[in-house]
């Protein structure tokens, strides 16, 4: 137990420092190691196995609602970037500019892309001409730049892994369609592969995707009390065909431009996962994509025929989820410590006692809870467990969320339970004016997260100015 | 049939021009796009579906045997490029440097990465210490970037996609062991996958890896006689752990210097089967990579019945191959043409006269051939089909390499022969020397491609100086 006591030691605790207790556990569950180039990051193998579940699924996802993948450049010329106006004020900012290819200097600077509608387009230009072209639903998964001045691990680096989806289409009505279906898509994929609850809803004028005409955002609400986009859907009207001349004959043979949508995810997520999730003994990972979702840890192991037997419980189990066995010289409590840091949802001990009473011992990561189980059906137990650890760590979730969202009818209200209770989602009424939206973070700290697709009528007056109020909005601080 | 004409002359014949019969056929096939950026291409649906199939089998042929994804930045400090001198020296020429971070110049330029020694070198620095952290067994999908000047899709772009395993091991034997075992993953998996037979062999000392002390290889033959290096597997020796001073304690508690490898594929592939198997239809797939492996056409669709029949059996071949159904408004003459040009390996044709007959046709896409099967095991029959493409394509491939492959003890020879046969592989003998290897390329334009594993005794004397032969040598003009 001292080597547990000691892996425990090295994580600081939540309460004493949230952001040092998140980059302890990037470290410590070797999810990832820093770089010699700021805010670049090496994903390492247990990091990289949580992503590759996440692509995998998201992946399912988007191919069953008919999307194909692609692969674009990772360079766009400036020329290209500048065509959309409100696009490239955005972006430029924070691009990385290639200038050179080998010693020569380069006619037009590159960026590396930080986002790929430009790209996208060019490419519908050419191979868009009839209705008969479309709809075209396009995905790719790469990586991208922005050159953020504060970076953090997952949450804000300056190249990140996404995917991101571009789809092109005959009319405005199936665009918007699109927009929604995807931020259904992500809902589905956060509330029940990463037992993350979230709120639907749209981004302000002010906090829309640059060139987008509207912005539909998942926000989540992290242990400290601070929100997380988790995902962003896009749909763009026919600016991005117009600024780019792509256009189609329709049906009734004039041209028309296509309507646009984009929306993607990245490895935030899995920031998102830690945060949402994680205790002061480390990661808790949701079984969809935990690397492994079952360690076998043999207890007493040098004793005859235990590793047989705990070898053979790995094997079954291996049989129904992502099983594996710890059979190294470390001490069990070692071994305890070590798969609580890295999140095993299941831990399954089996010692001399139990082979003898036919039985073994299940733990869930989220909550310590012992179960002792029959090794008839343990095949059974585990999955059960495992539906135990995503449903547990949800209502986790769901319950923090809920403990932290208060309503307020005035600033002062807001400043007032965010220094009784910390951190959390306000809901507050808002007239609509971008004054107001400023002014609420000036004074109070949290700025608007979305209007929420489900409104509720607080009062009639803006929290701000105290004219008429036109949405219910989620205000809050955000990561 | 008149469509069909007009999409079969819309390919250059390979006869007539090579070069434009392939570059039509990733155009025709929509495998790729052309960008405004040279060198860079979008990789169309169709073309990505081919990747995304490598990718999986390849990937689990690497998990298979150990490995495990990670992900490192797609950024080099100069600095750290140099650390290891003819590395540097290799790739230097063709990075493309990255000199500004939004409006800011960076205090250091950073190169896109032309491949990753020195970012795994880094971080090996940092998570190596013991023996027991060994081996290391690393594998990355990523994208990387080289500033050709001369660009074709797939073959030679400026961006393209690979797979780069990097490994860390204990000993030079273990070291050597990987090389080799990846060498012979990758040979696995070009001939039994990818239906392509390779010479297996080692580059001589100026044509290794910069920076390798061996760089084994896989040698293609394509159709027009030309060689495709299909992948590279390279031993470093300590020679990098020097340079980035990457020490791990040993058993006997000694700081020991580890020895490194590094193997790649890329998208050449896709340039590899579309020359290996294509012909003046479009390309030819290979059934383990084919997005489509059976595609059914209703003849007569507006009959009734039809499609109904049609679907049904599209629905159960789809339970054992990736099946399709074309039943759009196109003629079956058009059909027949677009899927022999996507290469789609087996055609399923079922009309009135077959469904009362309880049959199907079936139609291999390489040789053309009809076979009438019963629908009560058509799922048997397809899969029998699949198998006789996979084997047809393979065998026939051989042949032109078998044809294609010349033995040569002098100059003249080796010239007499591409002149009279056209080009192809070369064998003769060699004396080790790169004075002679120079002067081959020089007078008869062929060039080394590898010291095959299996070595023939053709003659005592090297093909060009006469004196004592080292080794038996292919040559050949290559992609």
């Amino acid at each position: 137990m001292a080597q547990q006591k000691k892996m425990v030691d090295a994580i600081t605790s939540m309460d004493e420092d949230f952001a040092k207790w998140y980059t302890d556990v990037c470290k410590k569950a070797e999810l990832i190691e820093y770089t010699s180039v700021k805010g670049c990051m090496v994903i390492r193998p247990y990091g990289y196995a949580i992503w590759e579940n996440i692509q995998r699924i998201l992946d399912g996802m988007f191919k069953e609602t008919g999307h194909e993948n692609v692969c674009m450049p990772m360079f766009i010329p400036e020329s290209l970037l500048q065509k959309e106006k409100d696009h490239v004020e955005g972006f430029a900012p924070e691009c990385a500019w290639v200038t050179y290819g080998g010693s020569e200097r380069l006619e037009e600077r590159l960026c590396v892309r930080p986002t790929s509608e430009t790209l996208f387009c060019e490419h519908f230009k050419n191979v868009v001409h009839s209705h008969r072209d479309l709809p075209k639903l396009y995905n790719q998964w790469v990586s991208v730049v922005r050159w953020e001045k504060t970076t953090r691990p997952f949450l804000r680096s300056r190249e990140f892994l996404w995917q991101e989806g571009h789809t092109l289409h005959a009319t405005a009505e199936e665009a918007i369609e699109e927009t929604e279906r995807m931020l259904g898509v992500y809902t589905k994929f956060c509330q029940e592969s990463l037992a993350i609850p979230v709120v639907q809803g749209q981004k302000t004028e002010s906090d829309k995707f640059a060139g987008a005409e509207r912005t539909y955002c998942i926000e989540a609400l992290m242990h400290d009390g601070k929100a997380l986009q988790a995902g962003t859907s896009h749909y763009f009207g026919d600016g991005f065909a117009k600024a780019f001349e792509i256009q189609f004959s329709n049906k009734e043979n004039q041209l028309t431009y296509p309507h646009q949508t984009s929306w993607g995810m990245t490895t935030r997520l899995i920031g998102a996962i830690i945060m949402t999730h994680g205790d002061d003994n480390g990661l808790v990972l949701p079984p969809a994509v935990a690397p492994i979702q079952a360690i076998v840890v043999p207890i007493a192991q040098h004793k005859e025929g235990i590793l047989d037997k705990a070898n053979e419980l790995k094997d079954r189990l291996a049989k129904v989820c992502r099983a594996k066995i710890d059979d190294s010289d470390n001490s069990p409590g070692w071994k305890f410590a070590e798969y609580e840091m890295k999140g095993v949802p299941v831990r399954v001990e089996i010692g001399p006692k139990d082979i003898e009473n036919n039985q073994c011992v299940l733990v869930t990561r989220h909550n310590r809870e012992k179960t002792f189980v029959s090794l008839d059906n343990v095949e059974e137990e585990v999955l059960k467990k495992l539906e135990e650890v995503k449903e547990g760590i949800y209502n986790n979730a769901l319950e923090n969320r809920e403990r932290r969202t208060y309503i307020a009818k005035t600033l002062d209200d807001i400043t007032r339970q965010l220094d009784e209770n910390g951190d959390g989602f306000v809901k507050a009424m808002w007239c609509g004016s971008e004054e107001c939206e400023d002014k609420v973070k000036e004074i109070t700290g949290v700025g608007s997260r979305c209007i929420p697709f489900d409104q509720e009528q607080l009062s009639d007056k803006c929290v701000c100015c105290g004219k008429p109020a036109k949405h219910m909005l989620y205000w809050g601080k955000a990561y």
